[in-house]
């Protein structure tokens, strides 16, 4: 960067992280640049020495230059991102040889140091900003369809799936029911996100909802708010359904009949984001184990297999929930739910 | 491992998922084990391939076995967490050969994938247990005690340093100020972690909370519940005080008269498990924002450099938090507290 | 009542407040009389001499019996309510004569005491079930209704008026802004009970809750829960409007404008047994200067008079939040909105 | 009254429900009448015909009028409360006249509403001030002091339990469990309200909070927000202890055992001015029921009769809830725990 760049640069800091005297023009003029540049400059200002504080706002900034972008201006930030913020091949021949003479722990330690992409640290940065998790989730959205026009992308997809493995590690998520009393905002999103079996409405979501013998269940993180990640809906039923339709189209039973058999009849990830993040599993778990304490009646837990639509459906699918689901209801339940712990 | 052992490893994952029909004997046997044995069986059977479901009660159980170690096991425990769940030294190779004829961002990721220890991934591992964050830091504030004993150790303190930085991110945290209408547990903390000027009980901690001239705000992280994390005491007074001592024994102010002045006269960290992780700096500039915007009469924010408690105290402190105070008082506030953003 | 009937009384004690040994088929007996005379023998149980606690039992049975009658069979309800527990002749005469003799403080107490009929202290006995007021308010609704079979029931209607006046006093009304965010089955009842500018489904109500230029501020009592008992829909508007279609119809304004105007273009009551309980004025009051305080640039406070819908409906209702916001808006606002408190 | 103060009381309205324009000095001058006058007059306005929300001033200047006011000045309040705020006789005379000739519900009715003296209007209109329940109960606190000197005020307390035995209805209460988690503002007013077996301070209290083997419940009312108005303390033991001194001072029981019995050992009212308003059967059967269902190995529920403390703290009392324990205790438990419900 010649001299003109690291100028501007300091202008930057200066301008978003506090109003400068008798500068103000300047200031303006620094932040009128082009989205593209203030989202680039941000993440490498990022990656300077300034203040913990600083970056707070410096991460604001970029986040809020990068949501202005189109597709084609996302595919140069991301390149740019993989290149001007990767590893230093200096370093790592050093750290190697350093390791290849000594293999100890702490060669391995010093190695791992210079081998992690810069990228990662940029990551975890962007993160101080408020809010910053589900835009960084949003952000690998854009990177997964970029990723079809340039495959050479992959590598920045694997620092955002480690990272965000970590951080939406099961210890962080809460599990909540939702029903009728939840606020709509959330509500309002089971239906745009319900793909297995469509909704038609709020009628339909509110039946899906009925106390008597319906049940749905979600998976929060304190980051992301209100975003349900990943939900699963079951029906409470006397006996085994052989068929979806019923399900979807029953009246809500009357009385709290003592139900023996619990369907789990659609399960559905929200935030494409999130992909190869595994919630599935610990989902349908904790859910049979909550079913139970409650509802000690329940006897046998099934999902609808032999069903055209949710058989298929998830036959069909390779992403994770559905993996897990078909994994988890092949293996304890139909044929021993009493081992299901 | 023998064929003995790999049997007990399978009764160990059966005996804590799920009771085994007709082998109660076995399974009362394998959970009879001692602790250490226990704790370092749970982590070996963690990385091998078990369900995500199964690896939540191995991981409760790993934690478990954990905490009935005393300091001599621990240090066994860390040492077998070292040598056991480290790298793959021919993988390495293999990667670095890669990478070194073609150094593309590809080649990284794979030699990244196969630098990270192991330990890393057992960690997240063990996060999957109800509660487990709180232990891990714990775990870590074992760690820092053993490698006094055996500083070999350090290469794992890496690993937990990384993964809770990562995990403690300033964008999980949220900031909330405590007064008297706190859970008595948490204020009970406060008197315990309190180590600036200490308190002399419920008394003094009262009036350290008082509506009309006192503040005290802490950083929380979601996965660790009412612990406060790090906290800071603020006066509001008229004009510079210019002793500690005042602002420790003066009684309320009588009427919230316009303070114009904040004095941060106390920060503390609260977990030693978190040593490292930086929080002070973010946590001091949110609370001068929220004061600003609460209070606007305040025109000044100081710390009381000159006093000998305080600040003799901040110049010997090595630790994160005081190094922050430190800058972040040098910088901005004292000569030009209008400028703190 | 004769010696049969005391008998089935004891019974009926027995049976809902506890088990009777060795007495079961006696037990089933009374719980097994018709609805209409169990509503009847619960209410007298409840003016008898038994324990406070055995009366929420039995509050709890003659609110359950009372909600299976008819419109027939609550007449006749009404009748026995009026007729059984009224005053007692004799007593009011001698109070009166004492108080005619020495008309003191003290003997106006004596006097109040024997004049205020039982069915008050019926009232508050049945109010000790859990969920009771809001029983009761829709209790007072078929009252209502059965008033116009039958004036001669006017009386217990004030009864219901005087204690509903007391209870639903607005001191212990809180105001909730309701948004979005707020449960489904609150806004449910929006839709529902919106009779001003009827909305025609979710999507409607979604847009009257737009956070850029709308507002929706309700009551609730704490007895009642998330029953909104009145509530007041406002547009925030860049100068006044002079029609109601476009407030009805206009997309969200995009930006936060600074709006200068809110016009309150809907007040509803919620609950018909709630008649004659004045909120209306105390929402509208709290609300202009919860508005004034959120958005200081709001300078004008207006209702839509010239236009048909609402005006005409304004005009024409007797009931009381109309003529408070007839009363409210005629008075302080369009001409001199600044004076408003 | 004179022209003058109804000039006076005009200024006053105005004074206090708006900015008079270009009236500044008058307005003045009605707020600084000492508050005697001010208390007065200003039940006087909210008896006269101004706006709903006119009197929600006028009754929060009442109530921090009569805050102001020494022992002696308040007898004089309570004086003219009595006197200026009662019944008008000639319409008494008429109303009764009316019933004797035709004395049905209908005269009734008319003849109650001229007997309930205007005293119960002004407190439900002092009632409508934020926070004014709590206020008023301490009013009647200070009429209960009062009366000592004056016995000629007991009218007006039988106005205040009416009232209040109204509010705080049982039906509009609601049961917490107090733990360690409490708010601290709340834990401070039990040790301050304990005055069955005194705390020494807050170790004494977080013994009595013990999650293993100690319980506490309180009533709460919505609108008196955080003050316990009465609370109960149990001791889960093994076997039925026959002295009070080693609940008081046993250590936590290591293991949550399956306790057999609850010991009730504490029961206070909070608020003097409540007495006579009977909470503690409602609360006793809330707790039985509650740790019934909660710890189902409880067989026996007792007090610790042959104790001296309590036992004899208990016989010498004639409150409402002592007596109220001596019942619930007398009647259904030490003989025959399992028939409680």
């Amino acid at each position: 960067m010649g001299k003109q760049r690291l100028g501007f640069l300091s202008d930057f800091v200066e301008a978003i992280t506090r109003r400068k005297r008798g500068g103000e023009a300047e200031t303006l003029q620094a932040l009128a640049r082009p989205a593209s540049e203030r989202a680039r400059v941000a993440c490498t200002v990022l990656m300077g020495r300034i203040g913990d504080a600083a970056r707070v706002a410096v991460a604001e900034q970029a986040l809020s230059a990068y949501a202005e972008l189109d597709a084609e201006q996302r595919l140069a930030f991301f390149r740019s991102m993989r290149d001007d913020h990767g590893v230093d091949p200096q370093a790592i021949r050093e750290a190697y040889a350093a390791w290849d003479k000594a293999p100890d722990a702490a060669a391995v330690a010093d190695l791992f140091r210079v081998v992690e992409p810069a990228r990662q640290t940029l990551l975890r940065r962007l993160n101080l900003a408020p809010g910053a998790t589900l835009q960084l989730v949003r952000m690998r959205q854009d990177l997964l369809a970029a990723m079809r026009a340039d495959p050479g992308l992959a590598p920045i997809d694997q620092d955002f799936a480690h990272l965000l493995a970590s951080w939406f590690n099961r210890g962080f998520l809460t599990m909540r029911r939702i029903d009728w009393n939840a606020p709509a905002a959330i509500l309002e999103k089971l239906i745009e996100y319900e793909s297995v079996h469509r909704m038609e409405g709020w009628g339909d979501l509110k039946r899906r909802l009925a106390e008597n013998d319906r049940r749905l269940y979600a998976f929060f993180h304190p980051a992301t708010g209100d975003e349900p990640l990943i939900f699963v809906e079951v029906a409470l039923t006397q006996g085994m359904p052989d068929a979806i339709g019923p399900i979807l189209t029953a009246p809500e039973a009357k009385l709290p009949e003592p139900a023996d058999t619990a369907v789990f009849y659609s399960i559905n990830n929200s935030l494409a984001g999130l992909k190869g993040v595994s919630f599935g599993n610990f989902l349908i778990k904790q859910v049979v184990a909550v079913l139970k304490a409650e509802l000690p009646e329940l006897k046998t837990f099934v999902t609808l297999s032999p069903v055209p639509g949710f058989a298929a459906w998830l036959a069909a699918q390779t992403d994770a929930p559905a993996t897990e689901l078909r994994t988890a209801l092949a293996g304890d339940w139909p044929s021993n739910p009493g081992a299901v712990e």
